[in-house]
């Protein structure tokens, strides 16, 4: 199956999604490590759209996902900062072009190593609250974990 | 907004949905009116997207669906055979063109009339009931019937 740009715009307009989460991660100086991904899902029988989209990218991997649905995931840093010259390039046509632009703003932000630092995390998590995101309770609750630490003078 | 073909397939591959579907119709010969119909929902804040692919194949309407949905619905013969053209002329890559192609078969039949009749309108139902339809068990109950009313010499 061949891919043409056009045609991966019209359905990750659709179908992709383009996620940032935190999770707890000690060893960090923050105390979290961001996971940004861009994530494709689909009916099992589809599937070979998703390897599809793989090599049409070069970068990540399609495994099984929650029941039926099968997903082609993105996580790695040249990966997705590869995506987002792609959907530079060739705009989403919806509104989740606004979603994209927050989250490559993200991934710039990361290749920065501003996540490494708290007040460098507190942007990402801004950013990520405002995007179309599936957890914002926990993001709101580490944001203000991180302004706590702030307040208290911790870099 | 200006949409490709290419775009309009992967979105469609995507979101469209090729429906088929039986309403009783006491004026009509067979007893049931067919509804072969091309849908493609979004949420409101991406009507615009809707619009866009109503002036692309120059048929069909935009309106409000359930909730914060709005539908872009054609249903009229000659909107469904420009849009069989489309995609014959641009296939869909997903396990959809499967679909499609039992719709576009139905939609030919309807264009031979063949829906006006119980015999016809019994090779359209069992076309649709191979579909990805959303009511199997309607369709099935319809088709019983009709099958019963031919047994009982009635054409």
């Amino acid at each position: 199956m061949k891919l043409t740009a056009d045609w991966v715009v019209g359905f990750v307009d659709a179908e992709g999604c383009f996620h940032v989460s935190l999770t707890k991660h000690p060893e960090m100086t923050a105390g979290y490590q961001v996971l940004a991904e861009f994530v494709v899902v689909q009916h099992k029988r589809d599937v070979a759209v998703l390897h599809a989209l793989k090599r049409f990218f070069g970068y990540g991997v399609v495994r099984p996902d929650h029941g039926d649905r099968y997903a082609y995931r993105v996580r790695d840093l040249d990966g997705l900062a590869k995506i987002c010259d792609f959907f530079l390039r060739h705009p989403l046509k919806t509104k989740k072009n606004v979603d994209f632009r927050k989250f490559r703003r993200i991934i710039l932000l990361i290749q920065q190593g501003e996540h490494l630092s708290r007040s460098g995390l507190l942007r990402i998590i801004r950013l990520a609250e405002t995007m179309n995101t599936q957890h914002p309770p926990r993001l709101q609750q580490i944001r203000q974990e991180l302004q706590g630490s702030l307040s208290r003078g911790e870099e």
